[in-house]
């Protein structure tokens, strides 16, 4: 479950998916439990109704949280989490729904700060059953170059 | 727990603090269990040993989830979330840290395609029992105006 | 969230209500493995459909636990709970029901104890969807009465 | 599992104890997102510090949810929860305590509106790893009488 | 809660049944957080239905556990586990299903290394609300033999 | 995260070994409330004092359900669980114990009634950091063999 990758072996436009999860009811009790925020958007049924999607949507912190954790398979133990950017919702998870993440390798460029690494820029994209995109970010990772 | 803010309302540089909350062993497991991140980084007391924190780390997902979460307190009905600009990490997050959230009013400018309505940025930063910065991010709101 | 109301400041009659939450399958099965009670008339629709209910029901203590959790909002730093009377559970919640609460100070006495604080009851009343009350009781809460 | 008492058979002053459970923090964390009570009483180390208890107190509704559980036990199919009258919580509840549930058939009382039935009130008392009573209450059921 | 039975006293062929317990998405999504195991079989509902069943499963490991854990009723403090020989899933366990569990004494024999003990055999099946047996397996007890 | 094996490339006696897991104070309770087994040796601190062990034990199901979890990492799309057999539990683990499982292909054969599989035996073996074995067994697989 170990598989080192350096920056050099980064290859720019490769991409790989990940197996899908079927979002379900108990996600959405557990996500409000574990973030303590009971909105009602989120959880009440009745007053999700009225709202322009008509029923209850889920937390953008989850669809973060399982989008990004369906990516972690293997360990590669030369890279780091530097950040993600530009993180956005473009639809909504709905319950029942089935997300899997496609990962995109989109840059690939000198660490400013550090000679012994990379910054690799992953283009996130959290996508439904349906193929439409429900979270895109960037994740930014800082990556060893191989050594000499 | 409802409080109407429109985007007049946002006063740029006011601040809001949270309550804490202590981060304990029970959510690194509960948060692995949904997450399904289980890298041992986070919930290998022994393997976590070896590494430069010498003990197990926090998710940067839980983080982001308990960290947002703790703002969850009213709803403004008024406004919605755009999405998460530069989301860093710089501390690390460990059993048994208390941490809090502080929402700084950051930026306010029209919003380019909707007339009603502006962006409204809050500077979230989420803080433990020393003070120290473990998440910051630029939470981007589109709010309505008032009418008229 | 911190809002400070003394004894002399609660007005007797007034009522606020909480935002709703739907009791999903999920709550049953987590208040389950919470209290250790996995009696069949919670968590066996087989045998639930043989009752005259015809469906399974919730525990009373977690319609307890999450009537009275709606009310968390704003913490009362002066008020404490005294305890609870009359718990009763007029109707029984079923998975799907949506459930709110509503508070109405009913009560106000001179602490018997206690000079610098009086009693106060709140009549907690749970109501799901259809506005039928699913448990009622009183909440009695020990609050200090303003200096001087 | 199932043990049939009619109201003839419960014996007035007979007492039963269950096995014992200790509380632990993941209780704690459990209780607040089940409940959605994140209050720093029960969650924030930090803040519980200041407290007269010098540390977190689990919440009520926990320490009832436990200690009612944990007598969930045998199944009287001919017995029903009326209410529970008078809960009290004399002693706060800490991280590691270990509590258990001694049940004293207190009253026996024909049931006003029904010939068939009789009142049972049960004293629940939940007792810390000292002694001490955590919670105390009347829990009223109604129990069928023997046919004819 | 305990109820000691001593070798002598284990009866062959003799049987217990266990109340039900219907298995719901909630507790896939438990057992999956717990086990760590996020295959798309148990949670991927786009996925399963292209299998030959059509569904999701329930995973192995949690239809013991479940199955298992129904039969935690009296404690005989003179009885310790063993171990569990030919565990078999005969047929999946689906969402929905509710299953109990049944027990009969198979076998009774000296324990090889300890005199004052026999080796009891609990044939375990776990059933459905079919009849159908969803898992097999056989619990081999340690349990004392009365003294003298 | 797919990896197909077929029942030639199985090689005997090969080892594999995966990341470890913590046992958390977090992992008994939500095992007690996944499984329903309250029972005190594994939840009372109180009572396992009095124990050999001294201390609260972990549940064998959940030993089980965590030591097959962590072998969860790629699917092999033409391998299936047959059962598991001598499943035993040589030592108790504890409260911050760490464990890992070591798999060694221990057996292959013909399967008796399906010509185009095989049999293969993982023996499992579930080590504490002191690298003692708290859980043994014998999984049984039915693999594929290459078409022609």
């Amino acid at each position: 479950m170990n598989q080192t990758i350096y920056f050099e072996d980064y290859e720019l436009n490769s991409v790989r998916e990940t197996h899908g999860r079927t979002i379900t009811e108990a996600d959405f009790v557990i996500h409000a439990g574990h973030s303590g925020d009971f909105f009602p958007h989120h959880l009440d049924a009745e007053f999700a109704r009225s709202t322009p999607f008509g029923q209850r949507i889920a937390h953008g912190t989850m669809t973060f949280t399982i989008g990004i954790g369906l990516t972690a398979g293997a360990i590669n133990p030369v890279a780091f989490t530097y950040g993600y950017d530009r993180l956005r919702f473009p639809k909504p998870v709905f319950i029942g729904d089935t997300i899997h993440t496609r990962i995109t390798i989109s840059n690939k460029e000198p660490d400013p700060k550090r000679a012994n690494m990379g910054r690799v820029t992953e283009k996130v994209e959290v996508l439904n059953q349906k193929g439409e995109c429900v979270l895109a970010c960037d994740h930014v990772l800082l990556v060893q170059r191989r050594a000499g």
